[in-house]
């Protein structure tokens, strides 16, 4: 008998159909004598629709109504899937975010889970019953209706798992768990059975969007081990684990790669302290998203070259704001839309030496021409131009034996 | 200044266009200085939706979480409605069933609404706040969801006035108020300025689908004016008062007629006491709702005819249960399923001598035939065959001087 938390996201509640399946699910893991707590995310589609209603009064619908507005959606799901589960003869019930209550802290559409009552909920597990709950979602201190922002449900999971001190904690979702790459790419790409979460983390943050990054890290501190398992096959998911428990024959555990990237480089920047934060202040203050920075060491100790990574629909707004910007000096900006990021993650890759020059000598071997490195521990990343992303993926798949 | 409060229906708040119009109606109540509180269904068809879900899982889906999946409806309609306000730049906030608390007493799906906290939202309105209520819903002792059955956000509407001792409360549709008999039928049916409370109740039980009627009755138990409009006019609406203050200058204030009607006449049933209970016993069982019932007095003291009214299609299964009930002893059962039911209503009748023979003269004069009659001290209603029903109607609303 175990105590388990279970997940199921949009898609894996997307028809009335898909929540009696989840529902079959539940009564398979409640029948072997397990304790369940569902989380449920909203079906499918559902919170774009209401996002677009809000969207039609206004692009900047009051923050405490849009949590209002959006939590119904969870709701809905719960009240359907305790429903199904009564049908067949489970003892189940939905509760909502005041009912346990769900206590958070923070802004509207992006508050964190701090605490739940266990104890009601607690008494109907041992009690044989199902509790179904809503993800995304709490209340504050003041009663107010409070969100945690997009792909939420999945930290709910997370902090419910902690919470109620759960055995485990698995998210069922629309893919069979985490892959060595992109399977609809890459037809070798294989589902890694174990990984741990950095390797996760930098996978996820990477495109892997199996699960939210800030989920895994809430895992990670709190030592929740995950399991990523699709809710339309019976296979066996990927555990997601900390990575003691983890034996590494392998180096590179997956190959990642970003879209829709571009590179945008600040020629003959001032070389002293302070100019960095003077470029980026003012996008992150434009809400504009910087991945990599690469800076390297000035030939003349004089001027550098900085180059960063954004989105490619932001190239044009981040250009007129260094132009408009008279803190930064440089000689000239040059711009590449047209760029990918390919990297690979591997918790072992510190541990093995040679994994970098095998990467730069299998692209070179493609004749792809590398324009900015970044690494850290567990991560080797290089910018390419965008056609080459594919031939990159598979040969770095290929030579680190991950076919 | 008066304290108000607003019942907005689904068809009017059925887009997001309709909420933003909605908005504005509210806006212009606020600029003059009235206290609004707004009670608000489910965006139309919403709830007819959630119902059709839950049918797909189960046609006897459980009452409890049926609540909690209806309730979700009007919480979308309040959460935009604010926004929309808000982005008027009118103070707004919407109050759920939780956080006010509405509290219900009476089983899921049809529990009434007892009390609300007042204190809060009267503080709000005080600061010149708009404060939206989910119609329809409320919470039990318990903290359960709970709702009060289809068109309870009259409901919501009234008892919102009545515990928060509000001046007036008008309820938004989307007709122009309650009509002398049906407009789309009859085109020079008039809209009534003025009706009584009972008045109402008759029309609106007999097909003037216009207000709740359980929620008229709270009104005039308590005595709050009630107003019907339409939220997509300016027009003036029907005012719905208590009776006393009504100038009663026409004996009679509306025509109305319900379709669909079949009569059953059982011949030749004794004439004792307890009959009658036998044979409505096992309809009431049967959930057959049963209309008109007539029994006349029986010539020959030992037997006597009874003819009722119920819906068409559910004829044959009355009959089944007629037959098969071995309590009840008759010669012979009749019935006659194209009737239609035309009644003439009026809290003036009872002073205007010969309304009576006004009515059966003008039928009469139609060459239309009675087939039975039933009255009480506002409603006089008669069946007749059903193709003679506009024939009637007209006739009755020119006589009665209504055109």
């Amino acid at each position: 008998m175990a105590k388990k938390v279970l997940k199921f996201g949009g898609t894996s509640v997307g028809t009335v159909e898909r929540i009696q399946h989840v529902a079959n699910i539940i009564k398979k893991e409640h029948s072997e004598h397990n304790q369940i707590i569902a989380v449920v995310s909203a079906m499918s589609g559902k919170t774009n629709n209401l996002i677009d209603l809000s969207k039609e009064i206004s692009n900047d619908f009051n923050k405490r109504e849009l949590d209002v507005l959006l939590s119904s959606g969870e709701q809905v799901t719960a009240a359907l899937l305790a429903g199904a589960l009564i049908k067949l003869k489970i003892k189940a019930k939905s509760w909502l975010n005041w009912q346990i209550p769900i206590l958070t802290e923070g802004e509207h559409s992006n508050a964190r889970i701090i605490n739940m009552n266990v104890t009601k909920i607690n008494n109907f597990l041992k009690d044989n019953g199902v509790a179904i709950i809503p993800g995304f979602q709490g209340i504050s201190k003041l009663g107010e209706v409070t969100t945690i922002g997009r792909g939420g449900s999945d930290a709910t999971a997370v902090a419910t798992a902690k919470l109620f001190d759960a055995d485990s904690c698995e998210i069922y979702t629309d893919v069979d768990g985490v892959f060595s790459t992109d399977p609809n790419k890459i037809p070798v790409a294989k589902k890694i059975d174990k990984i741990s979460y950095d390797e996760m983390l930098e996978l996820s943050s990477l495109g892997a969007k199996v699960m939210q990054p800030s989920a895994v890290q809430t895992a990670m501190i709190y030592d929740i081990p995950l399991e990523v398992r699709s809710t339309f096959t019976d296979r066996k998911g990927t555990k997601i684990f900390d990575k003691e428990n983890i034996d590494y024959s392998k180096s590179v555990t997956g190959v990642a790669y970003s879209k829709d990237d571009a590179k945008i480089t600040l020629i003959g920047v001032k070389d002293k302290p302070g100019v960095a934060a003077n470029i980026f202040e003012p996008l992150s203050k434009a809400q504009i998203n910087v991945d990599m920075v690469i800076q390297n060491i000035s030939s003349d100790q004089k001027t550098t070259d900085i180059t960063f990574t954004i989105k490619r629909d932001e190239v044009s707004k981040t250009i007129d704001i260094l132009k408009n910007n008279k803190d930064i000096v440089y000689s000239d900006i040059v711009h590449n839309d047209k760029v990918a990021k390919v990297s690979i993650v591997g918790a072992g890759m510190v541990s093995t030496p040679g994994v970098t020059y095998k990467m730069f000598r299998a692209l070179s071997d493609e004749k792809i021409n590398i324009l900015a490195i970044s690494t850290s521990e567990i991560k080797l990343s290089v910018i390419i131009e965008e056609n080459n992303t594919l031939n990159a993926i598979k040969k770095l798949h290929t030579i680190f034996d991950l076919d």
